[in-house]
């Protein structure tokens, strides 16, 4: 429950489809964190209300895929390809125990939430505490408990379940937390390479079954391609469709190497993609073919994908990298425009992630708000807030957070979190992760 | 003339040819503002020290290229290609006037210090009062003044000197600080599009005699090299050399079009380029050959461009920029590497922009020293002090800046320039500037 609040005076980026931009604007929201007013400013503020003059406000961020529990990796890997680089990330997973992953999480979740991410799609491994961590801190998850059904697979140690135990462990999550407005639960087949056909088939007969979505890794790199085809005759996103996958919304993370066939059947499928421009560069996996899918009608979203291979989860830096990467490939400045970006940063990726109640600032969608200060030099003229949200803001920008109408970033500092303690907590966990590993060796 | 101090404690990434990086370490520097000690820490801090346990210290950043002024411009045209771009400018910047230019200089200081550049090479329009600017902030700067030769360029208010009158004033300004070791002047045509190849030979000429270095515009666009093809026969960089140009020492800024031939004539001539890769991106130019650049042995230096197609003056963005997007575009990995970009960003910039004695953290160089904060949740894990200022850090990061051991920002304040007031002044300014241009339309 929240106290019923007004922002006052500060430069509105609805993010609503005619892209309305209202100067001197106000955002209201009642007990309940449901948006009831977004409009010129009626008023100055009051003692419960915020004055922000200084500041742009726009819906809380979302990221659209991501691996929180892998801050803890952040840095133990650059410089090496996907392959080389899940082998050094895997040698220090599978000595993460229970204890790791929730660390790692937290010092996600102050990383977001400090950089105006207020809702991400992730696949981890997910239990009930994890969950709870989450609404503690007040964000909203989309969580998928990965799922891995190969030998070959060195599980986390705190994961050592098989494929079908890990898809009805996800179910009783889901029925846990059925009705929580923060928590929502998706199947995770890792991958085409680490889940057979027969399993992309239960989950997707499962899905029918439950409701639940899917959230998978498909086409992110040309050695998966290459792989996918030799082993199954076919590319990753038609081999997963040939398994039936997309009979249910399935949000695919990467599509790099999507073929100009698996685009349209992506669009065919309703399914959704989260674009991961910097984890993408970052393992040399590629560029994906994102004004194609525009074009085609995905649902987009923008993930930075876990920290270990991109190094930051601060999502306004991806908003930059994938308003750039694309134009400059292309050499098409107008291919991938500001607001494609922000869109999928926010309103579209909302839908991408089934959060279809936030992305938007317009009543009746949760107050789900970010206050980006504009008292400094990069944000000195102000043409445009979009592009300045775009192309000059950073994370360390944002200086208020409410999810829900709940303060949870207040003068940049975090209110649900201690983040000392984490720090100290996951740097301690970290060092003992890597003398694990080097034990090993 | 500084106070002789230590940096005690910090980890230390030299930037020497080794890649030393120092855990606990110690930078001292004399009265002078001259390194004299840089290893473990010989003690604790002293009442004139600085103990800094929870930084990473790097040499003050070298910003390659950029026009300063610009940042007045900032966001005023977005999503646009090269020509396109350069008409909404120079709409606007035909009405700057010589204050308009110095408060833009100026806003462009206070972003460049906060985000730890120590350095900068810039071409614009400069004269004594705006060196003086850079000195009153403690910058450094390799200044050209802009040399524009056609009758079609609209020169702004600031600037209606003609091409010769351009090349006389530079050596003017050269003689007025001669002797001064944060200003050093250079020749600055252009480009091949608004120089013809007599101002280019008369530029290296006068450069033989009077030993002033060059910075140009070259092979930045498809649309250039097309049009320097069909005009004179010959790619941009192939034109510049067959005027003669690289017979005294040249910054390149951009070459994302040099052919092979172009980057070993490059090579050969000991040029220096100057890459600019979000500029390059957002104006969809392309992606430089960076790999090659560096394997023919072409001194490297990296830059923001100016702020109007950036849009930020943060050199530690571009610094991951450059290290991501080269590997994804050539799905290498290992193409570009965090080492080879922090190098373009410190030790191998400062030889680029002729300022060969900063750029290193070592004995006998000037004492330009940054220091990033690491009590942040990006920071943790450390695994790597490189890889975290690469792929992690952000400017916003900085809470430290020594030049020539001059302490210029301290904990996070600016000592030599007033904020707010710069703020306030650059806001209006940009305002006045859209007026104008708005009623001339």
């Amino acid at each position: 429950m929240s106290t019923a609040s007004r922002l006052v005076d500060a430069t509105i980026v609805t993010q609503d489809r005619a892209g309305t931009v209202i100067p001197n604007g106000e955002v209201a929201f009642d007990t309940h964190g449901v948006i009831t007013y977004v409009g010129p400013a009626r008023g100055p503020a009051g003692p419960e209300d915020h004055h922000l003059p200084d500041a742009v406000l726009l819906p809380g961020l979302v990221n659209a895929h991501t691996h929180s529990a892998m801050t803890l990796l952040r840095g133990s890997c650059d410089d090496a390809d996907l392959a080389t680089w899940l082998g050094v990330v895997q040698s220090l997973e599978q000595h993460m125990s229970a204890a790791d992953v929730a660390i790692g999480l937290r010092l996600a979740m102050v990383e977001m939430l400090h950089s105006g991410t207020t809702t991400f799609a992730d696949m981890y491994h997910w239990d009930a505490n994890l969950l709870g961590l989450v609404t503690e801190a007040g964000m909203r998850v989309s969580a998928a408990h990965a799922v891995f059904d190969f030998d070959s697979v060195a599980f986390p140690a705190v994961s050592q379940m098989s494929g079908r135990d890990a898809l009805t462990h996800t179910e009783e999550l889901a029925k846990e937390f059925a009705g929580d407005d923060r928590v929502q639960l998706r199947y995770g087949p890792h991958a085409p390479y680490t889940c057979p056909p027969d399993m992309l088939a239960e989950v997707a007969t499962r899905a029918q079954h439950t409701g639940l979505g899917v959230h998978i890794h498909l086409a992110e790199s040309d050695f998966e391609v290459r792989n996918t085809l030799k082993t199954y005759g076919r590319r990753p996103i038609l081999h997963a469709d040939h398994a039936g996958l997309f009979r249910v919304p399935v949000l695919v993370a990467h599509a790099v190497h999507a073929s100009r066939e698996e685009v349209e059947l992506l669009a065919s499928r309703d399914a959704a993609v989260g674009h991961n421009p910097v984890s993408n560069l970052k393992l040399g996996s590629g560029v994906a073919p994102l004004a194609s899918l525009r074009d085609a009608g995905v649902s987009l979203g923008l993930g930075t994908d876990g920290a270990a291979s991109n190094n930051s989860m601060d999502l306004l830096e991806e908003v930059k990298m994938g308003a750039l990467i694309h134009r400059g490939v292309a050499q098409d400045p107008e291919q991938i425009t500001a607001t494609d970006v922000l869109n999928m940063a926010t309103s579209s990726g909302a839908r991408a992630v089934g959060y279809p109640h936030v992305g938007v600032l317009e009543p009746g969608r949760w107050a789900d708000i970010v206050a980006v200060r504009t008292d400094t030099a990069q944000a000195t003229p102000l043409f445009s807030a979009p592009a300045f949200l775009t192309f000059s803001a950073r994370g360390s920008d944002v200086r208020e957070v409410f999810i829900g109408g709940m303060h949870v970033l207040r003068n940049g500092e975090l209110t649900t979190i201690n983040e000392t303690t984490v720090r100290e907590e996951a740097a301690e966990a970290a060092q003992q992760l890597a003398r694990l590993a080097a034990d090993q060796r």
